[in-house]
């Protein structure tokens, strides 16, 4: 067989790798934790993200009441974690007390961070698409948190050491090998 | 010092990993590509993605004229050319015939798309937002084309074969160790 040869199906939502964000919504008091992988970065200047969530889902009301939000990347030692945290409903189970998840305060937003994530970026909701499955929640990034263990002596962030997790087609993922700096290619 | 501590930084683009997607446009006869990182899935039925592109890159008029694009993921041996296309500009450069790409057509889309890619997403525009830095070009998901080898006898897609490339924080990774498949931590 061709090694290009391709089958062709009709459209899927498909593309990976993802980042499997726990997102945290709600209030200090009252704080809710869902995993979504349909986020990303829609802006640099100013920074801004989004997550897309079904209305049905237990999250969206709490996103969509305080129009807050944080994003939280979870490590590849957390799997299990963020796996809960996208099969389970907040409505019935409290998944930060089961995940033994540490929340501390949000410095621009009300929702509190995860502490155990190595980056945390703290939203606020600018606008709203429904899209017929999802509502796209687009948020600027207000502030960002970093693990200070990541940061070295000259202030770079090196984010690999993170261990960032992966979530690519129903399966998550440690990165592995590194294949190259940005603009490696033109050196 | 605590391994949860944190700093607190003004917002920024952060978030990984992410696809760092081959993004064709133009037209049959005249395609160009671009490595975007900003792109990602924003709604599951219809299927739907979305690429955020600098109003100021030679192929923001490509996608903006025909309203369409392909959305093509590299796996982790084709770094360098991923890379490429992120760097170079197609007003200067044929960056397909520099990466020696072959280029198979849409069959929804008049763009092509990338036969060495594993998958291959042909989008058409629905909607176009200007964020700032970034215009987000959201499209319907029309067609996917996925390599016929990573199609078992069931006709289940093994992903994972392909060895997507993933982008996080100015560096290229291949996926490495496996962490479970999605819902294994209520199994």
């Amino acid at each position: 067989m061709d090694n290009t040869e391709k089958t062709v199906w009709k459209g899927s939502a498909l593309t990976g790798p993802v980042p499997p964000a726990l997102v945290v919504c709600g209030t200090a008091e009252r704080p809710n934790v869902l995993t979504v992988a349909w986020t990303g970065i829609v802006n640099s200047h100013p920074p801004m993200t989004y997550v897309s969530v079904r209305p049905e889902r237990y999250s969206y009301a709490l996103i969509d009441g305080t129009g807050e939000f944080t994003v939280n990347l979870p490590t590849s030692s957390m799997a299990r974690e963020t796996d809960i945290c996208g099969t389970l409903t907040g409505a019935k189970t409290d998944k930060i007390k089961k995940c033994g998840f540490t929340l501390s305060p949000g410095t621009r937003t009300g929702v509190p961070v995860i502490a155990e994530c190595p980056l945390s970026l703290e939203c606020r909701v600018s606008q709203k698409l429904d899209l017929g499955s999802h509502t796209m929640f687009i948020a600027e990034i207000l502030a960002v948190q970093v693990a200070s263990r990541l940061i070295d002596s000259k202030g770079k962030l090196n984010l690999q050491q993170a261990g960032l997790l992966a979530f690519s087609h129903g399966e998550y993922f440690a990165l592995g090998r590194k294949c190259g700096n940005i603009g490696f290619s033109t050196k």
